[in-house]
């Protein structure tokens, strides 16, 4: 009963997904999956071999503060990007799963980006500290506490209603059919915002990094920093694309089908 | 003929657009234009008068380089951010408009941006030359590149195929329809990557403005400037929205039933 009033109520937003996919469509699906794929763990990799070519790697201790903030860097691609734009993807990837194992995989992707988030948060946070410099003064810092913000209420939510309501399956099948085009919404919403703040933070980086002359003097490492920098837009692109694309009435039509 | 294969062709795209719209629906639409609306002349008015109150207001003279440089944010803002949005929304307000008039208010929008963009890239292509500071070399730059070339070509392809092919109205109706979804897609991606360009280059302007420490200090200046990153934050959230909601479908249900 419940699902047949979801369905109603949210059919209007429905595409049709009833027929067969081609040839072309699959060549596409194909692409974009690769593409994706080559750009999400790129982006963290590039991260990583900047940080241990030209930052001098990573340690976490009072002499080392340097060392200590480019965790804040790699851990903060790595969960804003990376993991949760596998998380995104997953709802393209694995078609032919059972709704709960995708389910379980979104929440593991995210599962995985969260450490990384709460420990990148702490590295600049006693980053900032030992160098005696403010918190949240920077635009950057003002649209990442917003990501970070966005992204725990959304696990929180997304866990709670997705996962631990399955033990009353049929009681609350409309409640989280409904909370599905919410959660897809805000969630495309802290990517996009933990792409800005990426963008923003490398900006930062570079001119603190490199100074304002050695970043205008487009040194190896200065192209090394933008070149995260566009990656980190070409895959905000990709997934973008996939989500708006057809992967975005598939989640819709599934979430309607089986609103577990 | 050309019309119907369209239809076909790209008929799973469309959603249901045949209901009444209800009280909720119609309060929905004018909350978010008038709030899209404050956004976008709020997000202009307040990098004009940080310019004027903070930054010696403008100019164009080899003695005042730094008052030049002031026009780059304020009209890179009004093409890119208010012009072009305005312009996107325009698909949601007129909605009782012929449609060649939609069309016409689309193309002044972007006509009163393509010489904000075009001056404000001069006027800090110039600063650089007279401050002997290289050009193209900060991620900022990287995506303003981008973004302007997207807007170029976006604008020159939009007028010959959407304007100037109307002379063979019937012929090319079926070009025509097939190019709206693409011109849609890169017009969205040109307003997002415009965005992104708006928010490292006010991180830029912030720390070479301030200086490091300065920023750091959080004066009232800093505040104004991360405000003026937070409002074009949330303008495109709302923007967005628009054209992700019955925005979006409106243009394409529009589209396939007058490809004109």
């Amino acid at each position: 009963m419940a699902r047949g009033k979801s369905q109603t109520q949210r059919s209007r937003s429905y595409e049709s997904d009833d027929h067969e996919r081609g040839a072309c469509e699959w060549c596409e699906y194909a692409l974009v999956i690769t593409l994706a794929t080559i750009l999400l763990i790129g982006v963290s990799a590039l991260t990583i071999f900047w940080v241990f070519y030209y930052r001098g790697g990573y340690a976490w201790a009072d002499d080392t503060p340097d060392k200590q903030f480019n965790l804040h860097p790699t851990l903060m691609v790595a969960g804003f990007i990376t993991f949760s734009g596998f998380s995104v993807l997953l709802y393209r990837i694995c078609r032919c799963f059972r709704r709960i194992y995708v389910k379980l995989l979104h929440a593991i992707f995210h599962a995985l980006a969260f450490p990384c988030i709460v420990i990148g948060f702490l590295a600049v946070l006693d980053y900032h500290n030992k160098k005696d410099i403010n918190n949240f003064y920077s635009l950057h810092s003002w649209i990442g506490f917003v990501a970070m913000g966005l992204f725990g209420i959304q696990y929180a939510v997304g866990f709670f209603s997705f996962l631990l309501l399955l033990i009353c399956n049929k009681g609350t099948a409309g409640f989280r059919a409904s909370l599905v085009p919410i959660h897809a919404a805000f969630g495309i919403l802290t990517f996009v915002l933990g792409v800005a703040a990426c963008l923003t933070g490398l900006t930062e980086k570079a001119i603190f990094g490199l100074g304002s002359e050695g970043y205008a003097a487009l040194s190896t490492e200065a192209i090394i920093i933008n070149a995260i920098g566009m990656s980190v837009v070409a895959v905000a692109i990709v997934v973008l694309y996939t989500v708006r694309g057809t992967g975005g009435y598939r989640v819709r039509k599934v979430a309607a089908q089986h609103p577990s």
